[in-house]
């Protein structure tokens, strides 16, 4: 039986494990890599280094940093007022391409799931707690996914400052702009018509 | 304007350089490999630069190899009389995994293409012929694409060998083994029609 040069194979293995790459993809992707420019391997393979040695958690919301605070928590022209919690780190992208949310963010690391065995402890929700108790915040916006899990987790944080001022908030659901009626499924359809909002 | 991270920002670019990468999937990727274990970086990368470092064209087929000559070319149990004229070297897997032939493989390195300015020299066509002067090939299969370029660089093949008795094949072309009729292109249709055989 043949087998492809070892370092193709485990060059297709390596993408195989990314997500969303099949076996197929890999192997396409290792073939575009390997023909042509081999420049394009060393500079794939100088961002990956580059992004293990530099990239780290900020301290303060556990964003993707390259310094201690990020360039987000540091800014001097944030809202300190409003603080947007988000599941991922990847779930800032959105809000800063929009330019909606002036305020800062925090970074739970998922939602709860204790059947998974993701309790509060093992997210950021002590830290969370901590930075509210500490710092002057008036709104919290729980712009958290729409699973069960990402639900319980909003009103879990919601339950813990049922005796605080601060005002907490969720993302609207509803139908997306520019969605046409006959695409909306059915739990987003009930979602809009139970929250939908006066003329 | 918030922007991510520069360590981030270059690993979604790189990412997004590959085929069927879009920007989303790249920017999947890449924080894919950033959150959670940080070895899958270093593994990524290493795998590139041993593929970078290690594989070369194989001097007698341009297939990829670890070593000058490649596994296939050098294993004693192949049938050399048969030789199988391939696109890419990636083309070599598929007749392997079926494990139908058991001669040699030849790859061009693309398909004649006068617009593009790709002529017999830019591809391995002289080599082929050199080659075929020197072996004792008795069959070539012209195991090339179906694109117009990749069916006249077969036309071009065969006509520089008009006069030699060596046998000049290409693979049948026809009805795909499983599929509905119904779901068979017109190019497809008129071509298992054409070749159609003797029952």
């Amino acid at each position: 039986m043949y087998s492809s040069p070892p370092a193709l194979e485990k060059l297709v293995q390596e993408f195989s494990k990314l997500p969303s790459i099949g076996r197929k993809t890999a192997r396409r992707l290792a073939f575009y890599l390997i023909s042509g420019d081999r420049e394009k391997m060393e500079s794939l393979a100088g961002a990956l280094m580059e992004a293990k040695a530099k990239l780290v958690r900020c301290s303060h919301c556990y964003g993707f940093s390259e310094s201690e605070v990020c360039q987000i928590c540091v800014s001097p022209g944030r809202d300190r007022e409003a603080l947007c919690v988000v599941e991922r780190a990847s779930d800032i992208l959105p809000f800063e391409n929009s330019g909606i949310h002036k305020g800062l963010y925090f970074v739970l690391g998922g939602a709860l799931s204790p059947l998974d065995g993701i309790t509060p402890e093992n997210l950021h929700i002590p830290e969370l707690i901590k930075r509210i108790e500490q710092e002057n915040i008036k709104e919290l916006i729980l712009a958290l996914g729409s699973s069960p899990e990402a639900e319980s987790t909003a009103l879990y944080i919601d339950r813990i400052l049922v005796n605080s001022p601060i005002r907490r908030t969720r993302l609207a659901r509803g139908i997306p702009v520019g969605s046409d009626l006959d695409f909306i499924d059915d739990v987003t359809m009930l979602r809009a018509f139970e929250e939908r909002v006066k003329l």
